[in-house]
């Protein structure tokens, strides 16, 4: 059994739904279908969760919002017509927006969470009432109805473990199940949205649950390439890719998959397939536990901006026991999770992301600092870039730090940070970030050019 | 002012006193005198030190100790006969030796402090004997009367803030003053030992004590080299380094001058100049606070073996904030110290002394690591040594690190870890115990060869 993610592009139009149908029905494995909003078809279209957001904010300002409502139905309607999938369908979607609105228009967080998941909810019934159109069995499956309960703070949902339990039991269901990402159901009854890269959440989340033999994620890239493509000239498109290297990449600014949507299949072991539903013959990315090393170990560059160093000087630190328990227990008063700690003898660093350092926070710890660790030296260091060159194996393969360092040396960036451990799948360099793009261009062609062409 | 400490072979025999007296009576300003015990002779030689030692545990286990105290008797009375400095002072150094005896017989830790420190100090009297028979007035003076006060435990002993203001008035002597090294009296009036590089912490707090204009450092080395000169032929020898780097490289193996000696004369930024005895008119390195930066900015390699590696793998580790603090204070509360903490996303390494996971220690952690900190993956990697390499401004210079990492590639070193804050001073390489040689070799070649010749 397979469970097929289709993203907002792969909706935005009735053509694009044409393609999901034939995707979907060439291969009988493919059960169930997780579906997002309809995206862009063009790019200066809207999607349709920002022109429901837009919706939102309407009510809430108590304005007149027919206009903006208009805009959202608009946007099935073309679908709907332009599929002939019969206008009582848009008379559903509109009478169950109006029905939100009024029932959450005193609660904003609340309606905005019920209406931004609209658009993947209405979406679904489309797409199942197209597959009926099409003479396939398919049902449409709300979140409440397959169970996929999570926590209650609006925007914020996290699944809860009883839901496996539940979702375990869409295997027996006949048909092709078409399920709305994004959002699940609290215990109280609340729809809760997921946090960021929502829809592969739930794809996620599905496949983990039935225990799928793969998790295909269609979207409108063939591949997931190995460096920002805006950055380099055809850059490499990786064949295979463990969960941890991806996740390394998209913690550090890869946006293909988002890192959280991951860890339901890494518990399984489920593989993950990135495919492009505009060419589905081509094999796309397969996300996996475990991989074949071949040649060179480095898989992926990756760069993310907006650190900043906190960095603290004092004699004979590293004799004293607790030292770096007490910054750290600084930091965590604050809520701040950080990045990485380099240290010397008597000297640390610790990089936090810079808008941890917000609202007061910084001024508070470095008060807290200064006063209870009793160093000479403290600053902060400020527009920085990390860096990351990702792979497993990298720990064990002589030659891999020094091509890097070279690569940055050849192109004059100053490395300002090295971090580097010895379970590693990925070595980071702190750089300046109006270097971050010519770091990441060098890294690349230092590992690509003469391994991969 | 000068402060001026003379190492064991510079004390060794009369022929060694002769050079001590011609390099003191050669400047004026040389004019506080800082002596160890008589060390050896030749490569067979014993040290007195160690045969203080040796009697110290006869007269512990109740054996007859009249041949240890002969032996040590015997070292003195060889310098005294050489330099004729007349027999009354061996008869009082006997009789002061068996008095310590008599007085802690039943205590081993005082009667280990009492004896082992009774080197320094006889030799302090031998000195000051030999400087007045050669005409100069010369003064011995005791830590006690000196106000070398410092805490109470034997063999660790530390200085007391307050110790500071008696040495000021050390100023006012006339005279050239010899003071034994190695101790102070605590408040309660114990003789009490310095853990370390004991000699060279006397003369480095005499030092600030009396604010020195330099605090010369005599030893058997006319400078310190960049790299253990047993790894490489003709090594370079430093004319300057800086406090921090020459911490970094004493605390990473280099036995020079231990770097808890050098914390008082920080303080005062008092420079300090290390000379050789056996060499008076060679410059020797000066260690400074400030150093102007000529050419590459790497001033030494060091390295340090007995160093294991705990890693710890969790998904999502850095989103949790306090795992890094709950993992400190594991460590913490078995009062172990540190090294480095290198992370990734999802993983992160502490270093630490290999000795720190003794009796204990390291299934405690591991159980604890296991049981709240709920990780996928923890483990222990063992027979690590931590290369460093050192040099301030290195963080500012562009192609530091790529030729360290090159240098290694080409040796064939894999490099487990690195390590390189933004305010460092130094780059921290974990390699495999017995690769820590061929590392420093090959990293010495890479910085100094090319720009030092």
């Amino acid at each position: 059994m397979k469970v097929v993610k289709f993203g907002g592009s792969s909706l935005a139009s009735g053509e694009q739904f044409k393609k999901v149908a034939r995707i979907v029905f060439s291969d009988k494995d493919r059960r169930i279908v997780v579906v997002s909003a309809p995206g862009k078809r063009s790019a200066e279209d809207i999607k349709t969760t920002d022109l429901l957001i837009s919706l939102a904010k309407e009510v809430v300002g108590g304005k007149e919002y027919k206009g903006a409502l208009e805009l959202v139905i608009r946007r099935f309607a073309d679908i709907v017509e332009e599929l002939d999938l019969g206008i009582e369908l848009l008379t559903g979607i509109e009478n169950r927006l109006i029905e939100l609105i009024n029932m959450y228009r005193y609660d904003e967080d609340r309606l905005l969470d019920a209406l931004k998941s609209s658009g993947e909810n209405q979406n679904a019934k489309l797409v199942a009432a197209y597959f009926n159109k099409r003479g396939e069995e398919a049902h449409y499956v709300s979140p409440k109805e397959a169970g996929l309960l999570v926590t209650d703070a609006p925007g914020n949902a996290r699944i809860l473990p009883e839901a496996y339990e539940q979702l375990t039991k869409l295997r027996d269901r006949s048909g092709i199940l078409v399920i709305p990402g994004f959002f699940g159901y609290s215990k109280v009854g609340n729809i809760v949205t997921f946090p960021r890269g929502g829809s592969d959440i739930t794809g996620s989340i599905v496949a983990a649950g039935v225990e799928a033999d793969l998790y295909e994620n269609f979207t409108d890239v063939s591949s997931i390439y190995s460096v920002n493509p805006t950055l380099v000239e055809n850059p490499h498109e990786m064949k295979e890719i463990t969960y941890k290297e991806m996740r390394e990449l998209s913690y550090s600014g890869f946006s293909v998959f988002h890192d959280e949507a991951l860890q339901p299949v890494v518990n399984k072991k489920i593989p993950v397939r990135i495919k492009n539903t505009n060419d589905p013959d081509a094999l796309g990315t397969k996300i996996v536990s475990d991989r074949v090393q071949e040649g060179f170990p480095v898989v992926g560059i990756a760069s993310d901006e907006g650190f900043c160093s906190i960095n603290l000087t004092k004699y004979l630190m590293n004799r004293q026991v607790g030292f770096g328990r007490h910054l750290l227990e600084i930091l965590e008063r604050e809520e701040i999770s950080f990045e990485h700690t380099p240290s010397g003898i008597d000297n640390m660093s610790v990089i936090v992301r810079s808008h941890h350092l917000e609202n007061g926070k910084e001024e508070r710890i470095l008060h807290r600092i200064r006063t209870e660790l009793d160093v000479e030296d403290v600053d902060v260091e400020r527009n920085l870039a990390m860096v990351m060159v990702v792979g497993e194996g990298m720990a064990k393969t002589v030659g891999v730090a020094s091509r890097a360092t070279t690569a940055l040396s050849n192109a004059g960036v100053n490395i300002k940070m090295i971090n580097q451990g010895s379970s590693e799948v990925s070595m980071m360099f702190g750089v300046d970030a109006d270097k971050a793009d010519l770091a990441v261009q060098s890294l690349y062609y230092a590992y690509f050019t003469p391994v991969n062409q």
